[in-house]
């Protein structure tokens, strides 16, 4: 394995401490790092203060620091002086810094204050980066032409925290100059979508399988979210990319082999979009009749840009009166099996594609607590219906969590019920 | 100001730093430090690797460290192993963690695994904490009781890394923990909850409210999200805790007299609770008929426990033939005037309102991009109509955003339309 390029992100900003603003912008420059084969091996977040940010300068020792946020106009941002003070230089007035900053006031119509044009005032020994998107220019030291005597890194870069500022800038200059500086190693990666089986399961049963990559020089991640445990295999390339992309292409054709019942999608599909592409690419259309998901199926399907072309709609029959006025189920069926049943799954799907004359329909029905349960039926038991042309088929799941698990988890699965059965038509 | 008491959150977890998840946990944990007194002095992210963890560890200078991560089943997870070593104890067996972990399997019908009952094998210098949500049990860590030369803090406590679990952790015993064991200042917060404002229009509006709260040593946060700003007011209790509460009190009803049209409700309280509340004290029931936002607006009021008392069902009507025959549109009415429409709006509150006979209605439907959009009705376009006992009532509303915001601002600014019509009905 070559040597590896390292990073630290140091994060500044007492709104992340306080959890007023979710840190999403270590997580990003984390995976634009990985993506350019430079591994990240800490995120110190931070306050808007001197000497937490001195500490924070000083230890990190890897090959590059990358820095974010504290460099707005208003006297808590902090971060420009202290890099003064860190590389043992002085702000000085950069002219055409300030005329970019008086056009951008300009173009919106507005006055610049003092504190604006103050932001052309940047250290003299850095090398300034244009921020496109708004009026805090990045900055690029390179270590061996400052006097900073505790530095261990060889760059750092600091950044706005204004996440479409600090990315634009990632992408235009700063990871460009990373790789022209540090020429890391070239990483590939695939991403394996599976879903129906725990993430210890799951490793018990491609334990031969994970055993094997090693030789391929190839390392396995288990990425799990709640219904989802994502694969993802990366491998350096060294000399030739596409033999490495080709080893790992390898092993995931051999995993397809043994998992193809789990595996629904690769990357950064969702369960919902690769449903929505087999409708479209079938010509076919959807109908969903919800209980105890109270639409969050609906939800799913319609979050995905251009569902109209194969989604007419659906029933949420959280009632029972609607069940049987909407989707007419008989009153005495209801009696009978109960409200969450293979029968009442069964005609809630062929009811809602029958009214809503589709191809395809789903119906679950079932108890997501936390109160409703009994001993024959606990709470998690729901009955899913998958209804298309050659008939209606149906399932029971007995899921465990609290409400929000048990609906999310009814949700994957009936899609992924779905999925199957959209495939198995050919 | 009394003496401060500070933490570190060391979060664990390869994926956190390569941008596959997202560290929310971090800021959640600074929150609920916060509100107990308790200020976070900075959030390492590491991966799960011995020797980064081990630096971590050694290098907190603050009163605790709070740990989340890598307490899995599977190899990768080696967090556990790693504070033995840091604090110079050994794994050890505790049969009540196994009994209660092979109680979890049997609960949901499955045999564990030997990883999962290695589960039970935890340190045996700490303080184990019960996870009622799964089973990685949390770890108490003092200190003084600990062969641990290079730890600073007094205490340090491992969590897992599952949002769920550790909030009901941190929620159940970790807070109370900590205030019994550290005595941090008392601090008294209100949070007021707004929709219907932007932060810095809201600012302007409540400007000489603001000012006036440095008086009674209140601090205010605007706290902004999507479609919502929470205000939160905070003073340390001092001597009289009751003088504190007295004092924000006070400030609070004078804020209710300034913009009582934008407050919906307060703390925790959803939007969707508020409404659900309403309905079940008055009695009544609701219906949903839902286009652009597609079974959103049911899903997120069947998030609710005990939403089948009020919430009867809805129909998600996508296509307009399901408008038509679910909802009884006219043809015509939709050809001159378009889906996106007052009247159509306003037929299908109606419409559901009717068939599934219910106190009141809401329907939405809008363009909710990317696509659909025309010059007369540009993308973000929404026409709400909400149907009641005393008639229906409609409003066009023009969202900014991604086709994710616009439905979930669609989705909140119509419950408070329904929520504003509930109240006012007396």
């Amino acid at each position: 394995m070559p040597h590896e390029t390292t990073a630290t992100i140091i994060s500044i900003g007492d709104e992340l401490l306080i959890g007023q603003t979710i840190n999403t912008n270590a997580g990003w420059i984390g995976m634009q790092l990985g993506l350019v084969g430079v591994r990240t091996k800490r995120v110190v977040t931070i306050g808007d203060e001197r000497q937490e940010i001195l500490d924070a300068l000083a230890e990190a020792e890897t090959d590059m620091v990358l820095i974010t946020g504290g460099l707005g106009p208003t006297k808590d941002d902090i971060t420009k002086h202290t890099l003064c003070e860190f590389f043992g230089t002085n702000l000085e007035k950069h002219p055409e810094i300030e005329a970019s900053i008086l056009a951008f006031f300009t173009s919106v119509g507005r006055e610049p204050l003092e504190v604006n044009r103050a932001q052309a005032d940047l250290p003299a020994s850095c090398i300034v980066i244009p921020n496109t998107r708004g009026t805090a220019s990045g900055m690029w030291f390179e270590t061996a032409k400052q006097q900073a005597p505790t530095a261990k890194a060889k760059v750092y870069v600091s950044m706005p925290g204004v996440p479409a500022e600090m990315k634009r800038m990632m992408l235009d200059t700063v990871l460009p100059e990373i790789q022209r500086s540090f020429k890391p190693p070239h990483i590939v990666h695939r991403t394996i979508l599976t879903t129906g089986m725990g993430e210890s399961h799951l490793a018990q049963r491609i334990e031969n399988w994970e055993d094997s990559l090693a030789m391929e020089r190839i390392k396995l991640a288990y990425l799990p979210s709640p219904g989802i445990v994502k694969l993802r295999l990366s491998a350096y390339a060294e000399a030739d990319p596409d033999a490495a992309i080709q080893r790992i292409n390898g092993k995931v054709e051999k995993l397809h082999l043994l998992i193809s019942d789990l595996i629904f999608g690769e990357g950064e599909q969702r369960m919902q979009q690769v449903v929505g592409d087999l409708l479209k690419a079938h010509g076919q259309t959807l109908s969903l009749a919800e209980s105890c998901t109270g639409g969050y199926v609906s939800h799913l399907i319609t979050s995905e840009p251009g569902s109209s072309a194969y989604y007419t709609g659906g029933v949420v029959s959280y009632a029972n009166a609607v069940k049987m006025e909407e989707l007419g189920i008989p009153s005495d069926m209801l009696e009978l099996n109960g409200a969450v049943s293979k029968p009442v799954a069964e005609q809630m799907a062929t009811g809602v594609r029958t009214a809503l004359r589709t191809d395809w329909s789903v119906a679950i029905t079932g108890i997501a607590g936390p109160d409703g349960g009994t001993p024959e039926k606990p709470v998690g038991t729901v009955w899913i219906a998958v209804a298309g042309p050659d008939g209606v088929e149906s399932r029971c799941e007995h899921f465990i969590g609290t409400r929000g698990a048990v609906i999310q988890r009814s949700a994957l699965s009936s899609l992924d019920m779905l999925r199957k059965r959209l495939l198995a038509q050919g």
